[in-house]
């Protein structure tokens, strides 16, 4: 390993939306609904994931910060390392009701939630 | 003005692409086709931009370091701000061949060709 040499593996958004989420126990996270884009910086400031209504949370939405995603290429499914139970206490939204995206204290508490600092601090 | 607020306005991927994209003269460049994402921190890697096919360059798609582009969320457009002139000889892929997204040589190009360092130096 060498720390200089970086791939940079790139996947196209339309690709990452609607991708698979799991666990690395396996377990059945939704899919990739969204990603939003900070215009700023051209950084993810967050992925938007979308459950399939099981845990009685129906059409809830939730945020969560790409560092806490990992996209398995192979298997084209992504990997957010949280116990379902994590998720019916996550930060999240109505579908029909998307946060407004300048409120950065709705986003530090979604970073904190998955124990990340935000990309802007 | 202070420099510790920011708003971090954020745009779903899926609306910026197929957004016009112009130049500061009004001149059109195309649409916003796809946004690659690097995997690995969650930048945009590049925006790919699509012509209509004026300028005799057909179905050639451009890569276009997201730091070249602002996003003006009023008026539902991108400016790129070069001219169409610059983008004849800028590079581009064929849209039935596109980059190897781990050949880090091709895009350091793409970000010199408009100014740009890339982000990951």
């Amino acid at each position: 390993m060498t720390t200089h040499y970086k791939t940079h593996q790139a996947l196209s958004a339309s690709t990452l939306i609607d991708t698979p989420v799991k666990n690395r126990k396996g377990e059945d996270l939704g899919k990739i609904e969204e990603l939003m884009i900070d215009l700023s910086n051209g950084r993810i400031s967050y992925a938007v994931l979308s459950f399939g209504g099981f845990l009685g949370i129906g059409d809830k939405f939730f945020a969560i910060p790409w560092e806490a995603l990992s996209v398995d290429t192979v298997d084209e499914k992504v990997i957010l390392d949280v116990d379902q139970q994590k998720l019916e206490n996550a930060p999240g939204f109505d579908k029909d009701n998307w946060p407004q995206t300048a409120d950065t204290t709705w986003l530090v508490d979604v970073y904190k939630y998955y124990g990340y600092d935000p990309y802007w601090s």
